[in-house]
């Protein structure tokens, strides 16, 4: 039996990324799980921030962003930069987090995140009170101890990725591998 | 020491959801990872198809979609509705997945999935080869087996939602919580 909830923000689950935009002298930052994959070609990402946002004033300024996914231990210094402005904190002071150069935009990345997207904007969408930015991912970088064996694909298990639970507003880990995509398909038999 | 791995469409994690559009006679269905919340007022998801999508057909069609999202136990068959298309094949048919009439959207919902979105389509934007497709929430349902006890909200263990990860093409499954959102930040002690 289901029951109605009514329109809903809630998508199960969620990632918790870190959006940091503005110079390496002058930068916000803030969490984002409302963030997506916008296309894959040319590859880009789609989030959604209040229109107040300071970050906002910052990308616009900029043109470009930087998405940096933090690793679980990190969950207490995503969580300090979401619940304070960066109108009123220097959040990377505050955290002792660290802004390294990026390579392809202006605006810099969180060096203590293993995996990092530059983005230039694309475009800006107002919807309601929401502005979903969308950006073209113009170059990402990983620390080498989360690369497989290959160089050149995330493990994920040493990347260990901050998961957001909209609702109940709590920081998940990754579980168990349930199985291989474009793959375990295969072994569905059509019932017709 | 970091590594740049090029322009990428890989973001940790992603959800699996099961997109559906179309009517209860005549539906089609497809996995999208690249899905996410596009505004919180009005609640909205964006979502990246590829233009050719058959489904995208449907959603133009009807001006609406809905949003499942399946257990971990459902992957052999999200990942089937991944591997052939509408076109050719009754996904519906096939995989034993059954429609159930939505409140207030005419694309129906998939019954086996224990949370699901009724969405109408607010805006279309192009980007490069894809289709970013948005649509307002207007109703949410969750099976009462999946609630927690305020009755309102989803008990993330009980709903189990299946987790895409990109780049390795694997399905896995949430893991342990980690700290509460909104709360956790409070214990930095914020270093100037």
């Amino acid at each position: 039996m289901k029951r109605a909830l009514g329109p809903s923000d809630r998508l199960y689950p969620m990632p918790s990324p870190l959006v940091v935009a503005g110079t390496l002298e002058s930068a916000d930052t803030l969490a984002v799980a409302w963030i997506g994959i916008a296309s894959a070609t040319p590859p880009s990402v789609a989030m959604a921030l209040r229109g107040t946002r300071h970050t906002l004033e910052h990308i616009r300024k900029q043109g470009d962003f930087t998405v940096n996914v933090p690793s679980t231990s990190l969950a207490p210094l995503v969580d300090y930069c979401g619940l304070v402005s960066g109108r009123d904190h220097d959040k990377f002071a505050e955290t002792g987090l660290t802004l390294a150069a990026s390579s392809a935009v202006t605006s810099p990345m969180i060096e203590e995140c293993p995996y990092n997207m530059e983005c230039r904007v694309t475009h800006e969408i107002e919807i309601g009170q929401y502005v979903l930015v969308i950006g073209e991912v113009v170059e990402t970088h990983a620390e080498e101890a989360i690369l497989d064996e290959s160089g050149t694909r995330v493990d994920i298990e040493a990347l260990d990725p901050l998961v957001y639970i909209a609702g109940l507003r709590e920081y998940r880990a990754l579980g168990r591998r349930v199985a291989d995509a474009f793959s375990v398909g295969k072994t569905v038999v059509p019932k017709e």
